[in-house]
């Protein structure tokens, strides 16, 4: 008998027939003899109307009243999941953040988890029921709403599975688990059976949208075995473990991309001690998260600084560099949204040489410019020309042999 | 300097546009001078696209998730509200009802408040804020989530004039005021200046949507005056308030219908002591409210009883009656649908004799047939086909002099 969290997504409760669904895979765990509890997002396309109401209303929005207004998404899909078990002949129950409590920082809109009070989940347990926990929201000492974020019901699931020490955090998705690539313009990508808390963490990080970046460390910090799998059938999914666990220890596992990101350069600067903290502490200061950074060597004294933001960033992002550009009487400012980043991730690099060489050259191969680069230890980032990001993918994929021929080892 | 509560319900709140409404009507009230606390509803239709989602899912909803799925509505409204009106440079905060806190019983899905907590919103007015709250949710000692029932925004509103002894409950509606008749059917029907408790009792019991039952008896014991208005207008509406308080003492005030009924008849039923309990008894059990009862004269030990229920109610009245019927050995059971109960009220009533021979006649005049008549003491309902609803009214209306031409006292 195990206890099982099972988290599903917007895409997965989208709608009455589909949280049956997810009803039914709650008490076929169930019925295995397994403690579950479920965790469950809004429904899909319910939370941006939401955003959409908020900032039609303000343009900017209270972040107090703002998270008072989207959580409520999630509480509707709780109780529609545990009235769907109920009618499954299984008790259930669903209770909100405040109920429970998940309780959270109070930085609106995007809170963290500081604990999660486990009694009323415990007691659910006890007399057999399901408890239907929202994802995304949660509640600060003094009884105020919040929410974690967006994406972040992932986030809740898997502080939670740590919370109650339970055995799986399950992920169920609309895809079948985590691939080496994306699927949709790698076609022979193929998916992975085990991943490393460190690579699905670089992979989220440079915007696979498998499992978000905040859960990914969260599994990680607490070791909760989670095992991303799909909604919509029984296939064995991708499990993500701690690195001693991978069986198949590729040098790279995952070729990502993000298209989502922009580029802005600023020309000229005077070379002297200080200059970065200049340029990025008021972008840090206004919440605008600046992903790469590059700096050119320096010429008679003056440098170029280049580096990536989110692209619905990049309006303020240049509104502020250009006046900072001015106090430091910089030659100018420029900026470029046709950029995608490619990266390959794999544990395999720790103890391989060569990762970096062979991107390099099979890129350099199919006529693609590097425009920026960036390393850690199990990855390697490139921003290249937006309209090679599938050739880019592709050539990678080929080149460090991920294709669907491989063999995949067989996982309990 | 007053303390203010003002409702607006669904239709007052549908759409970002006439939340902004709202929040002037609120900021305008606050920049006169008084405090103001604002009560909302859910936006038209919120909560009906929930409820369906409920049935849908289930055939007979948990109550306990129910409350906890509608309840979205509003938290949803007070949330936009409370933007609106900081975008209006004026501070607000929403609060739910657990935050409050509204206490209910655990009656769910049919909540009475118990007890209003006002600390907070004490708060919020001492910060010159408008607090914002939801109507029709409530929360139990155990912090689990209760609605009052459908157009249960008005008590919630009642009960916080009450709670803060308020000088005046605002009640914002799509229409100007409480009427003699309903203008779509009575086009000369006027707008009343003032009525009683009593009488806005008895209209809102007969199926005049003007303000909810239940608040109209929290009302009257707890004596807040009630201010029924119109939200898209600044014109005067109808004030509710003590008898002692109403100048024009009509003998008839008001014509209302109710097409919403039915009639259930059973027939040749043993004439003994107890049979009214045999029929009554089960239908109460089983939830259905029965309003009018007549029974016939008795002939040779038996006699016929004719009720009357909700149209939504008539099936389940008519299965549980069958079953009755089979075992006392009744003749039989016939159900109409085809019914209206017009019904005129007036606090006149009480000191002029004649009012019901008036409304007898009337009809007669106009070859009406009364099928059951039901008086208290400032109204007389009739049931008569339905067909003759509109005539039945305006012949009513005319008769009593409800009139537009009639003067209108001055209310200050």
């Amino acid at each position: 008998m195990a206890l099982i969290v099972q988290k599903f997504g917007g895409t997965s409760v989208a709608g009455v027939e589909r949280i049956r669904n997810v009803a039914r895979r709650a008490v076929e765990t169930r019925k295995r003899g397994n403690d579950v509890v479920v965790v469950v997002s809004a429904m899909a396309g319910v939370t941006d109307q939401l955003v959409a109401f908020a900032n039609e209303m303000s343009p900017a929005p209270d972040p107090r009243e703002y998270d008072m207004l989207v959580s409520t998404g999630e509480q509707q899909t709780i109780a529609l999941t545990a009235m769907a078990i109920q009618g499954l002949g299984v008790p259930a129950r669903s209770f909100t953040s405040a109920q429970v409590k998940v309780q959270t920082d109070n930085d609106h809109a995007r809170a963290r988890i500081l604990r999660i009070e486990c009694t009323r989940i415990r007691e659910e347990l006890a007399r057999g029921g399901i408890p239907v926990l929202p994802g995304f929201q949660g509640v600060t000492d003094e009884g105020e709403i919040t929410t974690l974020g967006r994406g972040a019901s992932d986030t809740t699931a898997v502080a939670l599975a740590a919370a109650l020490k339970a055995d799986v955090c399950e992920i169920f998705t609309d895809v079948t688990g985590v691939f080496t690539s994306d699927p949709r313009i790698v076609p022979n990508a193929r998916k992975l059976a085990r991943v490393s808390y460190d690579e699905i963490l670089e992979m989220a990080s440079l915007g696979a949208k498998v499992l978000a970046v905040r859960s990914a460390k969260i599994g990680m910090k607490y070791r909760v075995p989670i095992h991303v799998r799909s909604t919509f059938s029984d296939e064995e999914g991708t499990w993500v473990v701690p690195e001693s666990e991978v069986i198949e220890r590729l040098v790279v596992s995952s070729v990502t991309y993000n298209r989502n990101e922009a580029k802005v350069t600023i020309f000229g600067v005077p070379d002297v001690p200080g200059i970065a903290a200049k340029i990025f502490g008021p972008l840090s200061e206004a919440g605008v998260v600046v992903d790469m950074i590059v700096q050119n060597v320096s010429t008679q004294g003056h440098t170029d600084m280049t580096f990536t933001v989110a692209r619905g960033d990049v309006k303020r992002a240049l509104t502020l560099v250009e006046g900072i550009a001015q106090k430091l009487n910089a030659a100018g400012v420029t900026s470029d949204a046709g950029i995608s980043k490619v990266s390959v991730v794999g544990l395999g690099m720790k103890d391989h040489a060569g990762g970096a060489g062979k991107m390099f050259q099979v890129l350099s191969e199919h006529g693609v410019n590097i425009q920026m680069i960036s390393t850690s230890e199990i990855k390697i980032s490139v921003v290249i020309d937006e309209k090679y990001t599938e050739l880019a993918c592709r050539a990678l994929h080929d080149a460090f042999e991920l294709g669907g021929s491989a063999p995949e080892p067989e996982v309990g």
